[in-house]
Order: structure tokens, then sequence, then C-alpha cells
């Protein structure tokens, strides 16, 4: 259902990354999972590294930012199915740029459209954005992301 | 009751802020409200811009943390109520500062102290401080936060 | 449990650190602990502060993450026991170092080796991983966790 989505929108999910380190990048405790921070890589290719203002402009950040969605996505797809989920909880947008780039909001909309176009109303979320000073191998920027799933069996009675 | 307190206290509740991007400001799933990142605005003025140390000292810091709490609070208390939760569970806190400005616990005590004196045993929460390269605005702070919501009736059970 | 665990590492819990603020370290609500972040201080000295590539290398990082990860243990054995813990969620690790050091996700690793090695499946988390401008104290590294605590029985009735 993501990947049919995601090509009416003529975008295609990316093979999900591989931890760099001893985690995981997707598990569930209680009914919440959670997604590692995931990073605009395309079939272990590393892309849109350096610093926002200087080295990328504002559309490049919002791609960027797309593909960190859409790794997100390639995490839910792998180890879940939207049937199951009640919806994004909150994501954590970070970003590096000059002191003085100011188009953040914007960027993160790259991320934030897409999950709401992909996912509907289990789409909607509320997000963070800081600037940090740096990320790991030079990525203009990262996110990382919870979610709700939906309850096992007919659900909950609450008494 | 919010609003009450926050008079008994001598400070007025702002009017909350309206997303600047594809998101939302709050929303529940399962038993957790999520807030989105709030700064330093009233009555959609932005306040509190600047660099700690530089722009701003650590009164401003200890006061612009009050005002991102109080749109937190502002946020909770146009979709729930107080009675309806179970309490704050982790508040983020960003800041931008000088290298050598080094304050920071005390200005964040600017939002957990407001947490604390309007929810009581409610307002109890951990707390993450880092400092950013820069904030969307320059604002010099922003503060999120996550809380946990009553369970309707008495109680629940898993089918 | 937890410290006989450290004891065949060969590893010591330290003391408990006091908030330095107005929040708690510890607290739980519904069935996730919250634990605030934790800087690398051993028995109430600070150590480790500085710029990674510049004042301290990979390996003090990697040490400094993984003392954070024991406060973060002593967080954990003071207000609950690993029998009560169904697993870690997320861990957020925020480090300072200079543009250039590229060395994030192996330090990081101090503190995720320690969560694994200790916890077992228990220790199994996500993780993000931020470079900020500064963190309090000069502290290299900091890390906040949040944990999911075991559902009494097989399911739960709340009464």
């Amino acid at each position: 259902m993501i990947k049919n989505k995601l090509e009416q929108l003529g975008l295609e999910l990316p093979s999900s990354s591989v931890p760099g380190g001893n985690y995981t990048s997707f598990h569930i405790r209680g009914s919440i999972a959670y997604v590692a921070i995931q990073f605009p890589i395309r079939s272990g290719e590393y892309l849109y590294q350096g610093r926002l203002g200087q080295d990328l402009d504002t559309e490049d950040g919002y791609q960027a930012m797309q593909l960190c969605a859409l790794n997100v996505l390639a995490q839910i797809n792998q180890y879940t199915t939207v049937n199951q989920i009640e919806g994004l909880n909150h994501i954590d947008a970070y970003y590096q740029s000059t002191e003085s780039w100011d188009e953040a909001p914007l960027i993160v909309n790259g991320a934030s459209d897409l999950f709401v176009n992909v996912l509907g109303d289990k789409g909607i979320h509320t997000r963070s954005i800081v600037g940090v000073h740096t990320l790991p191998r030079g990525f203009s920027v990262g996110l990382s992301a919870s979610l709700t799933l939906r309850k096992p069996g007919r659900g909950w009675v609450w008494l």
C-alpha cells in the first residue's frame, strides 16, 4: 500500500538502510514503534551532504528531507503494515546550515508533506526542528520518528 | 483551571500558535499527547530572538523558556483539560548561545518551574537540554513536550 | 542483577546523579519510564568535558558515552528492576565536536554496546545521534533514554 501510494506520487521506496552501529533501525515496545534517525541515503549512496545555505539550497533541503522520510517509510514497510498502525506520533528533524540560513520549516515540509500524502490521517504528526552543529557523515539533514500501533485483536475495552 | 492558576501567578495564557508548516501543533495517539516544538511567541509576535550570552542574558532566557512553556500550556488547554491528563512526560529544551555561555540549566527552569507551579504533581517531568547551532527565525530557545492522558473510566482491559 | 552483570564486565554502577534543576531524573507515566539527559559524571565528578576532535579523541568519546549509559542504568536500578522492564525504547545521543570530526557512530556504541551487554534483548534500542553546538558544563556528550515497563500479568486491568 505504501509502495502503490508512492508510485502514484512518482516516488520510489528506497531499500531500507542497515544500522551503522550496535542498535536497530526499527523496533516495537508496547504499542509504540521507534525508528532510528534516518539520513538522506538512497540504495547505500550518501546524498545531500554539506551545509544548507552554503553547499545546498532550500530545494535540495526539501528533497533531502523527503528522502529521509522515504527511509522512515521503508522501515515501516519492512516491519509492519499501514493497517497495523494507528499513525505517526512525532518527528524530530535536524539540519546543519550556515548561521544566517533560515528556511528550515520549508525543507521539513519535504518530510511532512510526504507523510500526509502517503498515510493520510495516519500521517498527521507533531514536529521539532533544530539546527545542529554537525551530523554524522556530513549529512545536511536527519529525521527520527515514532508511531503508534493498533491494538492487536479487537482493541481495548475501557472499563 | 490552567487559566486560573496562571492568573494567581500573575501570568496570562497566550493564544495558541498556528503551525508554520504541514504538521499539527498537538495531537493524541493512544494515551500520549504530543506537542510540537514551541517558540517564544506571544500573540503572533516573535520575541527573544538572538543568541544567549551575546544578545540575551540569563534572565531573558528564563523568560523566553517560560513563554515556550506557556505556549505548551496553551496547546494543552485548547485540546484537553487538566482532569484528563495523567501528567507531563519529558521535555526537550533547545537553546542557541555563544560557546562560552553556560547558564542553560537556569533558563530551562523557566519552563520547569512553570509546569510544576501550574500543574503540581502532574507537572513533574524529565528533561534534556542541548545547545543547538541555530533555531528557526533566530529564536533563542525552543521547547517540545509530551504528556500522558488519563484512562477514561476506572481502567482498561486488553482483549 | 544490573550490578552483577556490570561486575562481570569489570564495570561499576555509579551513584545516580541529582537533578540540577526543577525536574526529576526518572519517572513513570503509564507504561513508559523517562530518564532525563545524563552526562559523563562519576560520583559527582564532571568528566570528559571539551570538544571531540580537539580536546578528546574517539576512545575518550566511547568511554564518555559508556559513562552516560552507566548513569542511565543507575537511574533504572534505583527506581525499578530489570524484571519489571520490557526493554529500552530509543536513545538520543548528543555530542559536541569540531566541524571535521566524524566518528560519532563509533562513540555512541559506547552506550549501545553497554545496554545490549547488560540488558540483552531488553537493551535493544533505536537511536539518534546529533552533533550539538554546546552542552551544559562543556560536557562532550549527553544521553537521554526511555523504556517500556512490563504489563503486570498477561494483559492489564487497572482497577
